[in-house]
């Protein structure tokens, strides 16, 4: 189970992990787990005790699990999202010193907080922050440096919602069809009735629990699927695509959110099937070319080459900035429309909020879920892309700011370092309005 | 043994594969065995008898490698060899159509072969020619595309004896000490006594084989050691450090050259502790990031993050030929002089031609091999990179030219692709002398 639990594991904000969260337990800081400082992996060979490894689970432990956020691909196989062979696109500068001292109020605390303090805090890796276009923010931590990239966990759902609802948009994807009509194999499935369009907004009702304390969990199952260091007597669904052909249904589709990987994975594969290219191929294609991406990105796939829809994607810094940037700008990027602008149109307009109120985070109260990303509903139109440990891409549109940050905080679930987070981006979204 | 296969056993000219290039044993064409036209790996997921994988050997036998070796990554772990984020640097081009017409007469044939010919001859997947610094021909071929990179095999290895050139040059390695002065760890190994220089120039005495067809064969405990997919109840070296340190002497060093692996990946070691830092690290900060790369680089590694510095890395065709340049011309590249020198002139000055008669190379007369390069010792001067299954960066300092070659040949060793390649080169490099 070591590699499962790298594999999806880590890379969902499920109600037990948001419990979890809510527990005092104390972590030591930021500082403390340096992963540089604590010399994982450095020399030749690295001395016992500071090697990281998945065949026994070490590099998937908190804190070392700093380290392998940016190290995946020395860790498992994987397959590059190609930025072309051009000159990366400029990202122009302005930085501006006191968003430092922008303090805010984290929820239910009752000192402010400054917007400095709370990078420790959420143990962040890299945070970035663009305005009105300009870089005017830029932070690298722990193993991020500027040409390396981040694990970005679920933020990889993001990519996949992104790239379907740009389908949508074309033509090239009915999303009122059935699951089947692109995936006939999902016919004895607990997808096979459910819409195109309920698998990209996760209100399927699906038999699948990322529970990861019950041995019996599904997520387990999917976990083993997608390994690619199988155990030689391994019986299983054979990768990502063979495990979603065995999920059940459980209750029924279209009623409430779900937040469940599988669908992300589903979605993956109906992707393919209508562009009749990976997940990778395609995000290289149609947006990592496009936008002048400074370094290739990655996935990690299974043992088929399945890039892993759900949670597998790498990126660096700067290039989830540019993402950032193209779609706070529906979807146009240096005076090229490179993502149809209904497409980022039907991001913003949102999911339902009746359907979200029924998923079981108390502490998202209001938002919506749509294409795979997270609606604020706040005033300012504000939505995310989000993967556990503190992974976002955070987009303010009134205020015109997209922050990206990459994370290792303790706790997986994005309930543990929310209170800390977003109102640190609304307080900075607030003072960067007032910016000339 | 199946990834033991991939890990080392392809990557070296050994005498046995020599043998085996000698039988007369047909193989497919090239044409016959395009992995695009086969079909492998492609789809969502690919069709059953379609998938190349490591676990059940299928992605290393020929002819699937062919797909393979452009498809490292995705079958194993990998470490970047970065460009770092600027712009690549411009090779400019001036293709020349006439050289697809040049003749040559293959090696033990009557009749000519044209240059155009020898390419699916020898299963080529890329050519590019550079001739006074400019792209006179590139051709694609096979699941190689200008944005992929291709397994170089052991040209890894010259690689790695530049680096130690270069620190030669720059005084941070001396290469009239002994290993262990480096490398404490190799105390009891065979290398014990030998000089740096005599594992630069591989004329260590040392109990080594790469006899793949013997499963007592040293290449195979090497190989497990490396292995990042260790059976569960592997109890060998962990690593391929920890493998070197097993070594036993055989015979006398700096005698004869013996083309052994293990002697680039103690070099990769020494090189490591020398610099402070791996060969895939010092390679992006002293090279690749210089040159103004395009793609990034990268090798596989074991399961602590040790680069296998004798046949792991993975690199473009452009980026091939701007190191291929970057020899050429001493060391100098775009009016800067990147690297020493002194460290290409001794290169280029040769090793010692009796040590390497010794060596078991017939088809190989008066040749010699010095800081991991092999020296042609023609009139030209002509030296070259190579790695098994036809790879390789040629360099002909009269005519100032530079051929990159990757290739997916059937037989390993190069002395079946010699015949219809070294006198193609130097057919090419006369025709080239006479252009303007």
């Amino acid at each position: 189970m070591n590699v499962s639990l790298l594999l999806a594991g880590l890379l969902s904000a499920a109600p037990l992990l948001t419990a979890m969260a809510q527990t005092d337990r104390k972590y030591p800081t930021a500082a403390e787990t340096d992963p540089l400082k604590l010399g994982w992996m450095q020399g030749s060979p690295p001395p016992a005790g500071k090697v990281l490894r998945v065949s026994d689970n070490s590099a998937l432990q908190w804190p070392a699990l700093r380290w392998s956020v940016v190290h995946m691909r020395q860790l498992l196989p994987t397959v590059e999202v190609s930025p072309g062979l051009g000159a990366p696109s400029p990202l122009p500068v302005a930085l501006d010193a006191n968003i430092d001292k922008v303090t805010f109020r984290p929820w239910n605390a009752r000192q402010p907080m400054t917007w400095q303090a709370s990078l420790a805090e959420n143990y962040t890796d890299g945070m970035l922050i663009m305005h009105r276009g300009r870089v005017v923010y830029e932070r690298y931590s722990g193993a991020l440096t500027p040409t390396n990239v981040h694990a970005v966990m679920s933020l990889t759902k993001s990519f996949t919602g992104t790239l379907a609802a740009m389908l949508v948009a074309e033509g090239k994807l009915d999303e009122t069809r059935l699951v089947t009509f692109y995936v006939p194999e999902l016919q004895k499935s607990g997808f096979a009735d459910a819409t195109v369009r309920q698998v990209m907004d996760m209100t399927t009702g699906l038999k699948y629990s990322e529970e990861y304390a019950d041995p019996k969990a599904e997520v387990w199952q999917f976990s083993a699927a997608g390994n690619p260091f199988k155990p030689h007597d391994y019986k299983g669904p054979d990768g990502y695509y063979a495990y979603l052909e065995t999920v059940k249904k459980q209750g029924q589709h279209g009623e409430a959110f779900g937040y469940r990987t599988v669908n992300a994975d589903a979605l993956g594969w109906i992707v393919a099937r209508a562009a009749g290219k990976s997940v990778a191929e395609l995000l290289s294609e149609r947006i990592w070319r496009k936008i002048g991406a400074e370094q290739a990105a990655y996935y990690q796939v299974d043992d088929l080459g399945t890039p892993f829809a759900g949670g597998g994607l790498n990126a660096g810094l700067h290039d989830l900035a540019r993402f950032g940037e193209l779609i706070r700008n529906e979807g146009r990027w240096n005076g090229e429309q490179v993502l149809p602008a209904a497409a980022v149109q039907d991001i913003r307009k949102g999911g339902s909020k009746g359907a979200f109120a029924k998923s079981g985070h108390p502490e998202l109260k209001g938002w919506s879920y749509r294409n795979m990303w997270w609606m604020t509903e706040n005033a300012h139109g504000a939505f995310a892309a989000r993967g556990v440990y503190g992974q976002t891409v955070y987009i303010d549109p009134a205020a015109e700011m997209v922050i990206v940050r990459l994370a290792s905080h303790p706790v997986a679930a994005n309930a543990a370092n929310d209170p800390t987070s977003l109102p640190a981006y609304e307080a900075v979204a607030e003072y960067l309005m007032k910016q000339k």
